[in-house]
């Protein structure tokens, strides 16, 4: 067996660890931890430490660690055929099985499915369907997206673009010119703080408004949002947003996708976040929940409006140029059908209304009245603490102080697993669906210690 | 158990496949094939359907079908930990080793992987990073990349950009501006038909000069290349390309992006292709073969120049903002172990270069003497069949005639796969490479009396 030291020597000489401060890490400065194995809520690594899990890996492992009903969905899957591609009109049985359970559980006007690995690539499939969309339909100039700042949709360079978050544009050249990014939909950092949520809302209506005038309509082909920003700091949006927010781009009959990657197949309570807020989504992102990342999996949903046009484009152009060599991957199909299986079986979307709103009550009873805590914010099984420096100022930390960080770190050093979430200083928790009420309360207390420890 | 017509339906009215015509699918009047299993070099589907995968996939299953070794990994690693991330710091016992043994296979001035899940999103990362290192240099203007016409870089926005293939870019806005394309080293559709292979050579590299000195090479940071070009028609580079090339390329301080996503780990009868013709990559691009496609996996090897520059670049700005949530996915990871264990325990890269050119020579003496056989070329496990209208005067058919699906789908009548390549009418074999001699002879055989069928 591996000893531990040759592997952490074998890490720091071949791994280049995503999200990683690379020159800490090849020095030696920062931690290296290697995951074993994980039950439910917990995880283990290789020197025996138990953590409590309370963001899901990246808020993906939704059903929780160690299911072994889809374990065992894998291994078959992987003895009878581990690969084959999905061109032209090619399918395995638990692909095409999939992508009729997706629909089925997707909003009505959904049409189809197509599969990648990430979030990432389903956004940037999505982009492609846009333009391809707005050129079988002649209208070649009407191509901008609209994002939002602090919006989370990928770390390539057109996905990146979409995100609105510093650490992602940063020396990357990002965002590219064909991404426009309008007001964050976030409450709590208002410039103004005398507006009420309502009149918050209509600021941003506003601003959406403006930049449309600004660019052009006819340069706008589509509007894209996570229902709760996720990355950008775990933010449900004001009182009325999502409605007013359609009916402009109705009105300017720009698209709207809806990226459900943290969302999807139950995070806030919920099967979408679409169903949660009314969105009437032309395409849907999906991955993560949809093999609570037991086997990467994502997929683009495509609406009826634009399968038609998408038909259309085939039936003048050929066969659509766009595929992934593992599109619809066998032992990811696999691990979907079993997970989303284990979903309904276990009842979890009922216990993340149940034990989420539990979580967001005992987290806000108990740091809510925290001098250096701003607010307690979720919805379902989403929470976040963000810090200020003061109160009623509502004045932030520098970014240098690390705030957000070290409460992590402290929360990390009692065996609970949260999210300093990149911009902010925000504690994030998006634990496994399977969470129960005693280890909400495990989670609330430690948390509640660590901000102790940092901040008084 | 489900029915094949119940599949029939399903697939139809929810999967959206890829490199598909969707309206031909959707109104029924293209195949459906549902596949089930497959052991070595072929697959059977759900009607019974036994075919030999002359095409592995999409050149992906290198070490061929229903592999237990690599089933039992994957199954292993699914029972004990399906999933954790790798950001900052953390890693599997699996990918840890994995990234050891992928530096040690891979040319000696190279020094970290990065995984991704597929070839398309290893590119983008290259983008991203080569991007990141010249504004770290301070060469913020030095952004260009330069790739070849027919080249095959991805699927995605800049990877189809990069990808310099009619289908790709058509009705999606291709290539993006970032992106410059320069010649296509295809000695067989040179323009000029007088001339030699060396004064075709000379010809590519003046054309990249020219590009060079018109674009100005303080503009130009990157050149990507296939040792030998795949899906543009599976085309060994001319006499003397590739020094000639990275001779121009030093000079104006050009990166040099290796994709080896068809040709890294085996397929030319080397362990990668730049050893194959020399060449010293500053990122090397992996995906297909480093899992033989049982679970979606890619990476960027990054060489050691490059790496010390992202090293600063953390040390001035933190952590590095780029991360998908599946890299180095445990379940990935644990199938390239497999996979790349079970490459050396069978010395399937030596039976690549008996068979391959085993394969390579029957083909030839079975059509390199027929009227409508233009060229019969290849290399390692790899072999291109091109046909014209007329060999005398290197006249091609219409595309739309369809010559090339024509002889594919008459070859596959015969129980043979293989791929009819997007732009020409060309019959590509990439088999898997434990393909035997009498194999290859049934290759051979069936595809001399399709190209008879169709062409007489």
């Amino acid at each position: 067996m591996l000893r531990n030291d040759q592997l952490a020597e074998w890490d720091r000489d071949n791994f280049f660890h995503p999200s990683t401060h690379l020159a800490q890490f090849a020095r030696g400065e920062l931690t290296h931890r290697v995951i074993k194995t994980g039950t439910n809520c917990h995880i283990e690594d290789r020197d025996g430490n138990k953590m409590l899990d309370a963001f899901a890996g990246l808020y993906c492992v939704n059903v929780g660690y160690g299911r072994q009903d889809i374990a065992a969905a894998i291994a078959a899957q992987a003895k009878e055929l581990a690969y084959y591609h999905s061109y032209v009109g090619h399918g395995t049985e638990a692909s095409i099985t999939l992508s009729k359970m997706i629909l089925d559980r997707a909003p009505a006007n959904m049409s189809k499915v197509y599969f990648g690995q990430s979030g990432s690539d389903a956004n940037e499939t999505n982009v492609k369907l846009i333009w391809y969309y707005n050129n079988i339909l002649g209208r070649t100039e009407k191509k901008k997206i609209i994002s939002r700042w602090r919006g989370y949709h990928g770390s390539g360079l057109v996905t990146g673009s979409l995100t609105g978050l510093e650490l992602f544009h940063k020396k990357f050249d990002l965002p590219l010119s064909q991404v426009v990014h309008t007001e964050a939909p976030y409450y709590f950092r208002r410039a103004d703080l005398e507006q009420t949520e309502e009149q918050f809302t209509a600021h941003c209506v506003a601003e959406l408004e403006a930049l449309i005038e600004r660019e052009g309509a006819d340069t706008i082909a589509a509007f894209i949002g996570e229902p709760v920003l996720g990355t950008g700091g775990i933010v449900p949006p004001p009182a009325g947003y999502w409605p007013a927010i359609q009916k402009v781009l109705k009105k300017h009959d720009i698209l709207l996708v809806v990226d459900e990657v943290v969302t999807g197949f139950g995070r806030l309570g919920t099967m979408f976040g679409s169903d949660h807020y009314g969105l009437e989504a032309d395409l849907i992102t999906i991955a993560k929940g949809l093999t609570s990342a037991y086997a990467p999996l994502s997929g683009s949903i495509v609406g009826e409006k634009m399968w038609k046009v998408l038909e259309q484009g085939t039936d003048e152009n050929g066969p659509i140029g766009h595929g992934w060599t593992y599109s619809a991957h066998p032992i990811g199909a696999a691990a979907g059908v079993a997970n989303l299986k284990l979903l309904d079986e276990l009842d979890l979307i009922a216990n993340n209304r149940d034990v989420g709103s539990y979580l967001n009550k005992t987290m806000t009873d108990a740091l809510g009245d925290h001098p250096n805590v701003g607010e307690v914010r979720g919805e379902g099984m989403l929470c976040a603490v963000e810090f200020v420096k003061d109160r009623d100022s509502r004045t932030f930390f520098d970014a240098a102080d690390k705030i957000g960080p070290q409460v992590a770190t402290a929360l990390g050093a009692h065996g609970v697993i949260a999210r300093a979430m990149p911009q902010g200083d925000i504690l994030g928790f998006a634990p496994p669906f399977c969470l129960t009420r005693a280890e909400a309360d495990e989670v609330v207390e430690k948390t509640a210690k660590a901000v102790r420890t940092v901040l008084g």
